[in-house]
């Protein structure tokens, strides 16, 4: 943590993010660098803040409303989290696992949940072609209900997850890297594998790994995806990564073999995924509601996993791994051997070691989340930073 | 809106609404017009207020308690915008469809939940003869847990949707129409259509007919009530209105044809609602647990309600109401045509072009039920404004 | 009340409580009598300030998590209330009512929830030898996240009810005890009973009469346990209460008549448990997933309960009390003859003389909670108190 709060505006002002303000926050690929290293560096503002005692609430009053499609505990505390930050109340709302009905009633209950709210928050991701689509509906109809004059306020929305991408998990992730190897400059260079792992479950979402791939491309680093035969993420993420890997001057490249990607890795994010093709197919099949085709395929997938279950993030591969000391990550909870599970994604020793770093990976999930708000509802979030300081109201009044 | 805030006060200063200050809100006529014009008021005076990013909370802590019957996204938003508005955190509490243990459970619960409630908001709207009964125990139970030292403050009472009346709705509707209509002197000689309208469901609430007739007959209207023959709704409301309508130089007539209710009309309100003696004998069988005599009451209703499918708010129709345009109102969601159901309460066409308007009528109840418990909780309101806006605290920091 | 703050201040002036700070509240008898008096004079101190309309928000933002692992109304709303009294945003945690695994999950768990959580208040009392040590693994876990650094505040616990005892349940007890009798000081030598009593349920905690032995033993009083062979409570806490009794100068006895126990008695605390040998036994039965064995177990209790019928609280033996005038206490709900069930804890007409003592009962609960709290995040709480009496900011701005 730097010295002062001077030193995160500094930061700041030698960035462009002006196009953040009452923007919305889905893809972070669709976000310009500068536009990152806003979200980052107030993101640490923001901790150094309340690490300090001051408080960091800019609304008074107002609501930060969640809607998630599936359960979620660790996400909806980090949600909450960072809407108490900013001062702003939550309330969820419940739409249960159900693909929602689409066009009028989406439209109609965005604004019937908004009339207070400056913040939304939603996370969709177990349907391939639908959660981003969600909410881009919802964000356009609130964005008609301001303009119409029925809110008086346009929500900003936060993506929680969605089919393509989990922006507040992979920035999260990203500043924990960044925080480990000493700013983000150190990053260039440096090989990270985003491997698939072996999982008694199946059919995790893909956005993680399609997140961090179309994150981590974008600092030049050697980015390694993979994978077992069969166990493709979406083509359209990947030409993004390809892309912004060239610009950056690192690389992207897949493989079949976890041991090669490990080999000399400085990063290492071990992690069941569903093949992409089953998830089209299992969304088709949840929207026939055809429950036996799915049953059906639930069984071929957890078939078709177990064939797989060498790929584990042993000891024995860590080994490998740059100086035997790679960063493990892990966007949790993961499939620990003999503890979570028989087999799973990794050996209780390795997650043993990496138990403290995880949870600190986690804990940057709210500031992240904090800091997209704080972007989308401040036109100078310097100078608010900076009248944050000097009001200097104390959060833990002692 | 207005220029300033003072316009508002000005207007409180000219009504009598003393008798509100530690009051409760059940029935609209169970107040007088100067205390439904000072709803009226300070609703719109906090939204003035709101829109000028001024804070409107009057409370530093406290809850705002809710208590609700039946699943409810919008009115449960509502409540919770409101209580935010002022200062309140909400606390749910859940008590299933099950009609509630009367006496001293009710009591003994009203007083366990109430110990920092300012407000409590409660919707019962699915057994006849219970709902607003049940909030009258309620409001007995913390009104002597008051006197006798158990709270440190009397909740009041909003009712969000009973048998008999859902006043905080129709306050809305009627906002909406007084804005429309540029000011409720603007309101006399008009005709407003509440009618029936066929919806693939049944068992929809009288309440909302019910406070719709029984608001609108105040202010020198023609209020017209259409239905099928058997969808009577509760006789004594049929009473309160003729007085009303005689009272406030208007009128109040039924027919069985929605055509003649449409005809030249200045509003209509076509929206499904179950036959009053229906709901009665749904009453008595849920109360006698009779599962069987539910279904086949569920399997009569449907099938009466097919009869008729030709209530439907048409393209048609809309061409009878004055100038082929009457303002259409629903308290949402509605079954549209060819939307949300096969046949409906209206056709897509219609409604599309109501969207806005409908919105902009449903954001004026959160600041409905805040202006109620404004009025409940302050002894001089006025002065509480303007203290408000002489404190100027920013709603959104910025 | 007292006429001014200074009162509790002084009184707190007295007492020795520093270790509280930064500790956390498992069981009353690990507290010292000076610790105890310290969460009676806060609680009562920031009731006088609440009850001046003015604000005891000591934070100006962070979450309470509440983590209940059973339905709970009462419980739920107090914790709401006291974090809210507090300045503390409310989330809560919803694990089911299943033993949740342990270990690993519950540490990073944890964490998860408490990145912006000053307060974890737990309920988790339906397995014998699992609440309480769960409460321990809680709080090693985030006080090792907050040492290294994933947490910025370590979160206080407070136990709203675990296997052993229910101190907020007790302490509010005794709050009611002491201002019932005018002082702690009136208590030596006066006979308290807690004694068991028929319920139709089973099943119901034992932490409710052990945490009431568990707590009343230190006052000098001469306390009596009574309930039916077979109905043993923890072994461990009896020892405990044995030794505090005869330190504070008072008695611990047991009987088998519910006669014998109210003869004379000043307070009588009749209430239904399950025996302790019969919930070791369900908690084995759970553990091992033996649904047949927990159904043949309920049924054996259920009979060996109704054996007891005789054992209510009736006008007949309230009349043997001190002056006939014994305090009733209950901690709600109770099982009420003829009113929530055919046979039950007590007589109609006893419950209803005592309701509104019992509901003031009940209404000190939020204040003990807060007063936990403010004990464990304060290091100067009388300085706080008298900065809060200064700041003078109103609770209701009116």
């Amino acid at each position: 943590m730097a010295e002062n709060l001077q030193y995160y505006i500094d930061k700041l002002n030698k960035l462009n993010f002006k196009d953040m303000y009452e923007g919305n926050f889905f893809l972070t690929w669709e976000k310009t660098d500068d536009e990152l290293a806003a979200v980052f560096t107030l993101a640490d503002a923001l901790r150094y803040l309340r690490s300090n005692n001051i408080s960091t609430k800019i609304f008074d009053s107002g609501l930060g409303v969640s809607l998630f499609r599936d359960n979620s505990t660790r996400t909806r505390f980090s949600f909450a989290s960072a809407c108490n930050l900013l001062g702003l109340e939550v309330q969820d709302l419940d739409e249960g696992k159900s693909q929602i009905a689409h066009g009028e009633t989406v439209r109609e209950t965005a604004n019937m949940i908004s009339f207070m709210a400056d913040v939304i928050g939603i996370r969709d991701d177990m349907y391939i072609g639908k959660g981003n689509a969600y909410m881009h509906t919802v964000v356009d109809a609130v964005t008609e209900g301001y303009r119409e004059g029925v809110l008086e306020q346009k929500p900003t929305l936060v993506n929680l997850q969605c089919d393509i991408d989990h922006p507040t998990q992979c920035m999260a992730d990203m500043a924990h890297i960044i925080h480990t190897f000493g700013g983000v400059e150190q990053l260039k260079g440096k090989k990270i594998a985003m491997s698939w792992a072996y999982s008694p479950s199946y059919g995790k979402p893909l956005s993680v790994p399609q997140g961090v791939i179309g994150l981590m491309t974008r600092f030049g680093m050697d980015v390694v995806l993979a994978h077992p035969e069969g166990y493709e993420v979406m083509p359209e993420v990947e030409d993004v990564d390809l892309k912004q890997a060239k610009k950056s001057g690192g690389s992207f490249s897949k493989t079949n073999s976890m041991a090669e990607a490990f080999k000399d890795a400085d990063i290492v994010y071990p992690k069941s995924w569903a093949p992409f093709a089953a998830m089209e197919k299992r969304t088709k099949l949840y929207g026939d509601g055809d429950t036996e085709g799915i049953a059906k395929l639930e069984k071929e997938l957890l078939a078709q996993n177990a064939e797989h279950k060498d790929w584990c993030c042993t000891e024995e591969l860590m080994k490998t791994t740059k100086d035997g000391k790679a960063l493990y990550l892990h966007c949790l909870p993961a499939d620990i051997n003999g503890v979570s599970c028989k087999d799973g994604e990794v050996e209780a020793s390795v997650f043993d070691r990496y138990r403290v770093p995880l949870y600190k990976e986690a804990s940057f999930k709210p500031y992240i989340i904090a800091a997209m708000i704080f972007l989308a509802k401040e036109k100078d979030p310097q100078a608010v930073l900076k009248a944050l300081e000097e009001k200097a109201v104390k959060r833990h009044f002692e």
